[in-house]
Parts: C-alpha cells; sequence; structure tokens
C-alpha cells in the first residue's frame, strides 16, 4: 500500500501506527487526531507520520482509511469526509460492536462506497498515543466482518493487511460478532466495572476501608474497570440487545450459585466449581492468555 | 521458635515451610500432609523438613501449629489432636472465612486451649506444594482474629512470626473480616466463577465456539475461575450470609447499568465508568497490584 489514513490516534491507532511502521506496509501514513494534547504527545514521540485533516487533498489518493475512535465519532466524521471518498479506497474501523455501527454506517456512507469492519482482539486498560506498543495485535485475533454487500476484494486486501501486521484474521457477519463478543468481551468488562463500584458503595456504606485488602481477588476486576470510558459507554450503547440478554442469563446462574450456598449443596457446587477450570486450560492452550500463575505479576 | 507443625501442605503450607526455612524461624518444622501423592512431591523437593502423623510425640513440644487445611478438615484433624495439645502452644489457621470456623473451632477444641486464627492475603490459581514460593507472602496483608477470648500474648507472638515471614499485620475481629472478604474476595471469586459458568452455558446454547476469542476480557476472569474447588466450596458455605448479602448489591447494581444501557443514560453511565478509574490508581497506590498494564503480561 502507498498511502494510509488512521483517524484517532490513541493506544490503538498509535499501536496500529507503530505497527505499520515496523512491517513496512505503507509509504506515507497520514494521521487525523482531534485531540490537541493527543498530537502533542505524538509529535513528541516522533512517530514518522504527516498530521494533519485536509481530507479534501489527501483522501483521494488513499489506499486505506483506518476509524480508530470510539463508536460514537463515526457519523460526524462520516459526513465530513464522504464528499471526498471513491469506491477504490477500503475504508474499515476497529470498533468492539458491530450490528448497529454497520447500520449507522450504511445509512450515512455515499452510496457506491464500500466499508468493511475490523475488529482487533486487543486492548489494555491504558489510553493515549504514549502507550501503543507495535506488537499490540501480533498473534491476536482481528475479526472481519462479512455481509451481503461486503466488496470481496477490498476484504482479501484487508485480511493481507492484518496478517501483515501478525494478527490471525477470522471472519463473520455481523449478528454473530456481536453474540460472541457480548459474552467474551462485553460482559466481562461490565462485570468488573460494576464489581468496583460495588466494592466502593460497600465500603461508604460499611463506613471502613476495605479497598487496601483488595490483592485477594478485586484487584484483577479493577484492571479491566480501569478502562476507557467513552469507548465503553458506545460498546454497551451499540450492543444493547445482547448484553442484556447475557446480563440476564448471568443473574439467572449467580442466583443458582446463590442457592447451592445457602442450601449447602455440595454436588451441585463442587461441579460448578471444578468445570471452570478446564476453560482456564483450554484458554491457555489455545494461547490466549500466559501460563504462568498470576499472569506471571509477582 | 524451636518446633512449628503445619498441617495441611498445598500451596499455602508449602510457601509457609519454604518462608519459615528462608528466614530461619524455627529449628524444626514438621509437616502433616494426608495426600501420598503430595508426600512424595514435598519429598521430591527435598524441602527441609519432617514429614509425621505421630501427634502424641511431637505436639507436646510445639511452639506453633499453622492449620494449612481447607477449612472442611478443622473439626477431624482438632479432634484427633485435642487429647495432645496445651495451652502454651499457638494454635492458628490460615482460613478464608472466619465467623463460623471459629464458632466450630471453640466448640471443638478442648476446655483451656487457645486458637489465634490468621488469614494471609495470598494465593494464586494453582495448587499444591510443587507451586509453592517463599515469597508468596511478602509485603501482603496478614488478617490477626482478635476476640473477647483471645490470648494477647499469643496474638503478639503470631503478629511477629508473619511479620518475620514478610507480612504487614492487622487485626480485626471475625465479624468486620469475613465483611470485608466476602466483598473483596469471596465474591470476586464467585463472581468469575459464574462469568466463565455463563460463557460455556452461552457456548452450548448459541453451538459456536467462543472460548477461543476470550482474550477480550474473559481470560483474566478465567484466572481467578481456576482457584481449588475445595477451598472455595468451604469459604462460601463458612461466609454464607454476608455473600448473600453482598450477591443482592451487585445485582442490583447491574440491573441499574443494564436500565443505562437500555435507556441509553449517558451522564450516569459516564459517571459510573470512570467513577472506577480511581479505584484502580487507589490499588495501585496502596501497592496492592503491579502498575504496569495487562499485568505486564504482554
Amino acid at each position: 500500500m502507498k498511502n494510509i489514513l488512521i483517524i484517532g490516534c490513541g493506544l490503538i491507532g498509535s499501536s496500529l501506527l507503530r505497527a505499520i511502521v515496523d512491517k513496512k506496509i505503507a509509504k506515507k501514513i497520514f494521521i487525523c487526531e482531534k485531540s490537541k494534547s493527543n498530537i502533542l504527545k505524538i509529535k513528541k514521540l516522533k512517530l514518522p507520520c504527516v498530521i494533519t485533516n485536509d481530507f479534501k487533498k489527501i483522501i483521494p489518493n488513499l489506499d486505506l482509511i483506518i476509524f480508530c475512535t470510539p463508536l460514537g465519532e463515526y457519523e460526524k466524521i462520516i459526513l465530513k469526509i464522504n464528499k471526498y471518498l471513491s469506491s477504490k479506497t477500503i475504508i474499515t474501523d476497529v470498533g468492539s460492536s458491530k450490528e448497529k455501527s454497520m447500520e449507522l454506517i450504511e445509512k450515512k456512507l455515499k452510496k457506491g462506497i464500500f466499508w468493511t469492519s475490523s475488529h482487533p482482539i486487543a486492548g489494555s486498560e491504558v489510553s493515549g498515543p504514549e502507550h501503543g506498543i507495535k506488537n499490540l495485535f501480533l498473534n491476536k485475533w482481528c475479526i472481519l466482518i462479512k455481509q451481503k454487500n461486503t466488496n470481496t476484494k477490498h476484504l482479501g486486501r484487508l485480511s493481507r493487511f492484518w496478517k501483515k501486521i501478525g494478527s490471525k484474521v477470522a471472519i463473520m457477519n455481523s449478528k454473530k460478532h456481536d453474540s460472541i463478543f457480548s459474552m467474551t468481551s462485553h460482559l466481562p468488562h461490565l462485570i468488573a466495572y460494576n464489581l468496583v463500584k460495588t466494592a466502593t458503595d460497600f465500603e461508604k456504606q460499611q463506613g471502613y476501608d476495605l479497598i487496601k485488602f483488595s490483592a485477594g481477588g478485586l484487584r484483577d476486576f479493577s484492571r479491566i474497570a480501569a478502562s476507557n470510558e467513552i469507548m465503553w459507554r458506545d460498546i454497551l450503547f451499540n450492543n444493547q440487545k445482547n448484553i442484556s440478554k447475557v446480563i440476564d442469563l448471568f443473574v439467572k446462574n449467580l442466583f443458582s450459585f446463590k442457592k447451592d450456598i445457602q442450601s449447602k449443596n455440595n454436588n451441585s457446587i463442587i461441579k460448578k466449581l471444578a468445570d471452570t477450570k478446564k476453560v482456564r486450560k483450554k484458554i491457555i492452550k489455545l494461547k490466549q492468555d500466559i501460563d504462568k500463575p498470576d499472569f506471571g505479576r509477582s
């Protein structure tokens, strides 16, 4: 590829920038970033890119545009760039929720223009371009969305792009994507946020300090619950139906645990507590996590 | 101290054994372990200790007995050792739940014998003596339980013991202990188990593979949900009342999140999602977790 534009240069955008540079995938990388403090950070990092919002000048020559902003920003940006777009440019995003955002994109995007959506399964609790790392996507899954109206040429080229970055590519439709990630990502984040909120509420209620004893389990959740709030608001709002469904399933199971505890149902609780260990083993076997106890942190 | 007996030599027992050896706290360490495979492992590790169950011979000369078995084993062992105990020996345990277990201990323990309960806030998802590490308790909190009938001399000596091991000591009664740890440890573990169970149920329901995409958040929970099931059954059964209370508070908050998501209540959800970030900062400031993004694992 010759020219790539990354819109939004936070953790994900700047990690992509570094990976594209590292793998020598493009000749020129343009960055569009609205936050002045982020722009200063990018300049200070001396990352090889051109910071610009001169869409008129650059868009006609782009091979690839990557949206790396929160989902809630898409509409405004599409309306700004629409008139400069042509069908030869591959347009993608890295959003974590797809059905609703694809509906909006199709409604707002100029006729005849293609959008091929991506979701790299990578991230961190820290935000901002200074935290980007070139290997963030290495050996991680990247989901590409294939719908009826997907441009298969674009899909093929985008797939090769992510493989060059170092990712493993899986292709599915937006409906399946949103169902899977409501369970493997969106619910876990919501649960982590909710647990930390519950601990804070409980601390106030009881009137004694308990956060200082969080090493018994709570601290793990606090890491996930430190993720970017704008990004997560948008994901939760966009994937509302699937998330509501898995919340209900989660609460049903939690009350079943509560019943086992209250009635001291030995067989039932041992089965539940032992089965989950197999899942951990599977996750490690699938190289979705490291196998060192305690994440090797201590 | 001259002689210490550790009853139960799994992860915690063997870590204590290594720490006592490392800090040269005792002249002789006796180990009582009922699992034959654990005994073989301890012998293979060549840890300097005497493996025995000759209580009659060793107990009269002990300075300290430490119960490192699951809570459900205490009664059986107390009934076995009762007749050999004297009031000069400090007896402690490392259980994670205190009110119910202290009630049982007081009922079963021979009159005139003191029990001073400990709870080191340390552990791992792996079990067994081969996973023990001498620094498991270093800079971690150890809670000592003080009740009306606590022998304050024993409490003082036990406190010095844990400080020598490298722990920070906090003293509180069993009621406060069980309330705090229902929130900072027991609920987080239950939630992790429940999330992994819900993901497994959902995978079966939907008929497609989703565990392979667990890097988006689920994998963190799977680590905690791989903890020892016997130990956790006993903790959950023992601290039933407090755990039921925090489950209800957790579900109430989760439904409030669901309402925000369904009604797209921007202000309410942003406040919730942003507030939790402060807790993470506090946890890191209190040195309850490392400050590297993603636990430094990637």
